[in-house]
């Protein structure tokens, strides 16, 4: 199934897909509906149908958005890094995403940079989960791009400061559930910047998955329903080119998986 | 003037001390408090008198909590490191943190480390804001103990995964408002373990101060009334001492500030 937060002249609204019509679910957001019930049991009493809406981010408001770096193969490689025995984890907070056709608004001057990732959706309590209880919690699956600021990233040895730039993740645009979409069978991760392929991969070769994860995270600190993963890019970011590419005003970066949609978002630098 | 969250046998409510006396505030707690109103509007209008209550974890709810590493002269020189252009930053999150007494529950086997810091608390709305802005915008200080489990922070390049393992971070006991606490005049940074103290450092010595904290984050990110931002640990902690040195199951941990307070917690593990 599919599950999105629409924007309407209402305001916003959850709702499920049923038979190529959206239709209204009692909360203002996913986020606002996985604080209070599931996704299948939401599903069970769909409301009226919505004509007027389009998707706007589904999870506003998560509690966490925690991002695993160096998690494909060829990424790895383009880092110049060996193949990681533990997750590589960062931090972000729900000020960092914005929606899937936002556009990327950022200073002018910065290296930015795309990152074209598989997101999960926790959709339960996990704390101390093993790896079949986490795969169980799996809520869905959505789109983000960890749009990266490049020369803040690598001013320190600690990342967060060159990803967590307010509203510059852009994820949605549904989230589908795991019923409907299998990461381990493959699914194309793909980034254009105004219409180029510049990224390509497939979580088949995700290092760790997401179920893995959840898991993982989940000895340290809990995920709650509406929390987000986002598990890694591949290989051909920006800052791994030679020359070094970055974004510039008015490019269009498009990041699409299969069997979930796309993020279409165009950077507007100020100043 | 010095505020606290203060729990009871009626739950926890917020406090203002007042000639010895805590007096009991319009909010749970003061990350509600701020989500409403400053700290100084609430203490113009005090409650009765709270005979019953003793402070517990003070901004239980804060949106983000950013933390600064690196940041004293000895501290640097001990991990090795240069003498930063740019603070080094890294995320908790609200679940990170426990009270000034609570325990410190952690799976035993883990490499436990202390790390005392003074710890600002945000009292406005800040974005891109300079240095006389933000410095206008801090509510006030209190005291933190960065505890950090080590083996996981080296796993990988990133330390999230070692610095945000859930209650592990006590902070409290009281905040003070900056027209009784100036760190740049000099606070001691003191921690303590089962008595012997093992770092000692002096706000004055601060690479980047508060307001220069507060300044910088907010060029990529709001941060906003309730939000925490720690300042960084001076020299002392044990990963950095020959032969290394952890914290052990029972270990009762003392860090202290000058004109704030002392949090008191003990180490227990688990399994």
């Amino acid at each position: 199934m599919r599950f999105a937060t629409l924007t309407g002249p209402d305001g916003t609204t959850a709702a499920v897909r049923i038979a190529d019509t959206w239709h209204r679910l009692p909360a203002a957001d996913l986020s606002e509906l996985l604080g209070t019930t599931t996704l299948a049991r939401a599903a069970a009493h769909p409301g009226e149908p919505v004509t007027d809406g389009s998707p706007t981010l589904p999870l506003p408001h998560p509690g966490k958005v925690v991002c695993c770096g160096l998690n494909y193969g060829d990424h790895i490689r383009e880092t110049g890094r060996a193949r990681p025995a533990h997750p590589t984890l960062f931090a972000k907070y729900a000020d960092t995403l914005t929606g899937p056709e936002s556009d990327l608004v950022l200073p002018g001057g910065l290296q930015v940079d795309w990152e074209a990732e598989l997101a999960v959706v926790v959709g339960a309590v996990l704390r101390r989960a093993d790896r079949p209880t986490a795969r169980a919690a799996i809520a869905g699956y959505t789109v983000a791009n960890d749009i990266s600021v490049r020369d803040w990233q690598y001013r320190t040895t600690q990342w967060f400061q060159g990803k967590a730039w307010d509203r510059s993740t852009p994820t949605g645009p549904v989230v589908v559930t795991p019923d409907e979409l299998d990461p381990s069978a493959g699914l194309a991760v793909v980034c254009r910047v105004n219409g180029e392929e510049v990224q390509r991969g497939n979580t088949r070769t995700l290092v760790f998955d997401p179920a893995e994860l959840l898991s993982y995270i989940s000895a340290f600190t809990v995920l709650r329903p509406g929390d987000l993963v986002l598990t890694g890019t591949p290989g051909g970011v920006g800052v791994a080119r030679a020359p070094q590419r970055f974004l510039a005003d008015g490019d269009v970066v498009e990041t699409g998986i299969t069997g979930v949609g796309t993020l279409r978002n165009t950077v507007r630098f100020t100043r």
